[in-house]
């Protein structure tokens, strides 16, 4: 996330004084929002395939607050100290030897040119274990049933603004998303449409029976139907929302630094499910194919929504912004001419004369990479940035942002994948200067060099594709092989395979 | 428009009393919301290919308030009768004799099977001449140059709790886009790139310059590029906006019954603008291949947008209505146990403890035809529908709707058409009983039965779509071949061939 957040970490500081704010109540059951206790130092263990992110020995406050890499890379002293090395940029993987990741994904990362103290990229992969909470129907369990579901988890957390963000997700994310689904344990085992409605304590009755309708209006005489998988979606959706109140109640007392954005993907029951809040991304390579899997959220794809919040609630703009769009800085001696602009209702731009309050600042400005909102952030989703103020101001930004992922789900069962299908994820630094349709060609050069069952291909794709976006040293910076330059922000790339040596049933 | 409004008529009563809102400056010049003045009854005629919907004799109020079909129809008053007779439902198009539509477009229309008492559906099909308002750069006009400007011009309106805003929106909606465009006469002529800023006054200096920037900020350095097309789109988007406003002005005295859904098209300068609020849809049939060109906004496909606003403004529920979405209706007694619900940031489904504001009726409830804001309107975009009260209640839902359309272009310069290829637009009577691939393959069977020069075969095609929608009488009911029931509602056609005989260069 380089360059993402100007000048936002001098506005970091804790405003001091004020109380945080009051954790929500820890029973789940009580309302939606309902925050459940995800204890950061007390992780239920992941089975034993789990990479070991979460078994990790705690770390200290002030052993968080510096700098990490993702456990699974097993980095010793040493090694971190390289991994930190803006200078050389070594590549980093996990060990060939010892225990691989799930499935033989592939992983490789590559710390910034020295645009953040640190690699503000974190990263998570695990199998993880969900026991019921309860019979949640109602109805006794049937001893032939599971007693659990596994789900397998990756995860990438773009940081900005400090560190602490992105390595809070990387901790965290996977266990809220348990929490959400420990209610659907059952609910997803049974092949029948889960019920409308549970009963408040287990063993009373349900009340799923469309013959309780009272009184049902023409335009609303039936239910819907609910889909095991809009469960699973809306689980997901609601952990992101969870994780992020999470760190606004423990932003001072475990220095939550800055913000993150969140790339996820959640394999359970046979359909991959990928959550994106950020600018990451996530394409599947199938046959050749590329399937998109995810989009980005920025000022410019946000636009829209961003300025009818500010047209709807002018107070957060604070009288230093208007919500209006210009295609340029309007100067004082243009008053009552007329300026091309575009509200939150228009994709098109149309004159209007400037007046008085169209000097101010506007809330979405600048084009690409180079896109602001509030002059400040160059995202629009994410976890975290409670903080985040407004440059040379007090006006917080967070009310812009948004913690919700776009969820996209793909069915594994519908395809019959081969060796060489892959998922991959990646960092912005990247996507940045590595186009869809080059990755392609690199998941189709690096793999088609190795046997179909070498479980060491995925590695081998994920550095090639962070070297092919880093560059080498060349004429004063990182140049790729056509002479442009590289990406000098943090890159991080999982290599997922959908078929092959993963044997994942 | 069949059925979307729920016993809306009843609470169209205007409340009385109350003074009108008061009209908006005339004058274009002062602010972007500012409205033009657009004489309803003192058009400037178009040029002598239009048709001749603007230029027949101005009706009184009375006339316009009661039955009236598009005046490029011709009807003799025993045809009006004829194509008012639910029981016939014979199909109108304009006579193969005389002068026809531009383009040869072809256009086919059937009342309703009683549902409402006239055909609530409109058209209009005009040749629409801009005249430049005055030289807008402040540049002295090039003798060389065009005066004006024309646009070629479609509309389809489908009117819902009355005929009123559709009869409206089709005299008038292409006036307003032509005000708009008034001020763009010669920048849309111009190859450079549009001025980002105009002088106040004609003649005066242009300071478009970038070299008056002012302290750019560095994530604002720069000027964005605005193109002629996004002009052109923002003047449509305006116009919708304005005529929207001007039925607002005047729903009292000339009795601006209901709403009306809005699809349009605009052909101007090598490209076709199509702009659609509401239900209908537009499709091009390209070599046989389906390129959509709008899509439906409903309470299904507009939900989180809804329930957006509702959670922002819960004024605007009144107390009534809940914004989120449970997937039936909650009873009382069901207080405590736990319910499916989503809110405005979830795609996916998760449990909540029902609580006691959850028993209101959702904002948005319903599935398919059937979905509904405020248990009342199917439809979120459109024109009208000002007076438009939820149920048994004075809570307004106009707030909820939107008159925006969303613009899509299509360059006709970028492929070389041939006789066959067509946009076809229709109300949702054509496309609730006729998929996309049916309307491409009944444009393939019709048009091969006729020679590609025959200008009477988009006619035929019209016709066989709206036949094909509304069925044959057989067993108490409009049926299709396949025995399903056909169209009940008002169908409207317009088909608009894109190469061929039409020769619109």
């Amino acid at each position: 996330m380089l360059n993402r957040v100007r000048s936002a970490v001098a506005h970091l500081v804790s405003s001091g004084g004020a109380p945080p704010p009051r954790p929500k109540s820890p029973d789940l059951s009580n309302a939606p929002s309902a925050q459940p206790a995800v204890p950061p130092e007390a992780p239920r263990s992941p089975p034993a395939r789990a990479g070991s992110g979460s078994s990790a020995p705690a770390k200290t406050v002030e052993a968080r607050a510096s700098f990490s890499r993702p456990t699974f890379l097993q980095l010793s002293p040493g090694g971190l100290r390289r991994a930190d090395d803006h200078a050389g940029r070594a590549v980093q993987s996990p060990p060939d030897t010892g225990r691989r990741l799930p499935w033989s994904t592939g992983y490789a990362e590559v710390i910034n040119a020295g645009k953040s103290r640190h690699n503000e990229d974190q990263a998570c992969c695990e199998v993880v274990y969900v026991e019921g909470r309860r019979s949640v129907s109602g109805v006794p369990r049937e001893p032939s049933r599971g007693q659990g579901l596994c789900f397998y988890y990756w995860g990438l957390f773009d940081g900005h603004a400090g560190g602490g963000a992105a390595e809070m997700a990387s901790r965290l994310l996977h266990r809220h998303i348990r929490e959400q689904l420990k209610d659907l344990v059952e609910i997803l085992q049974d092949p029948s449409p889960p019920p409308l409605c549970l009963p408040s304590t287990p063993g009373a009755t349900g009340s799923s029976d469309p013959s309780h309708l009272v009184g049902p209006q023409s335009c609303w005489s039936s239910q819907k139907e609910v889909t095991h998988e809009s469960l699973v979606v809306g689980a997901i959706e609601n952990a992101f929302q969870f994780m992020d109140e999470q760190m606004a109640r423990e932003r001072r007392g475990h220095q939550v630094e800055g913000g993150c954005c969140a790339l996820v993907v959640v394999y359970l029951l046979g359909k991959v499910y990928v959550a994106n809040a950020g600018d990451s991304r996530a394409i599947i390579v199938r046959n050749g194919e590329i399937i998109p899997m995810s989009r980005e959220f920025t000022p410019e794809t946000e636009r829209q929504r961003l300025q009818l919040l500010g047209f709807l609630k002018p107070e957060l703009l604070g009288g230093e912004f208007t919500h209006l769009e210009f295609p340029r800085r309007i100067q004082p001696k243009e008053l009552g001419q007329r300026m091309l602009y575009r509200d939150q209702n228009m994709t098109g731009w149309a004159y209007k004369k400037i007046e008085l309050e169209d000097l101010r600042f506007p809330l979405v400005c600048g084009e690409g990479k180079k896109a602001r909102v509030m002059a400040t952030i160059g995202v629009t989703r994410g976890l975290g940035d409670h903080n985040l103020k407004v440059c040379s101001s007090t006006l917080p930004i967070k009310p812009f942002l948004s913690c919700f992922p776009e969820v996209r789900v793909y069915d594994l069962t519908q395809y019959e994948h081969c060796p060489d299908d892959v998922l991959v994820l990646g960092t912005d630094g990247l996507w940045d200067v590595t186009s869809d349709c080059e990755v392609a060609a690199t998941v189709d050069r690096v793999l088609s060099a190795y046997e179909p069952n070498d479980p060491s291909r995925y590695t081998a794709l994920a550095q090639a594709l962070v070297l092919g976006a880093r560059g080498t040293p060349r004429d004063r910076g990182w140049r790729l092989p056509n002479n442009k330059l590289g990406s000098g922000d943090d890159i991080s790339v999982f290599v997922i395979p959908l078929g092959g040596p993963g044997s994942y049933s």
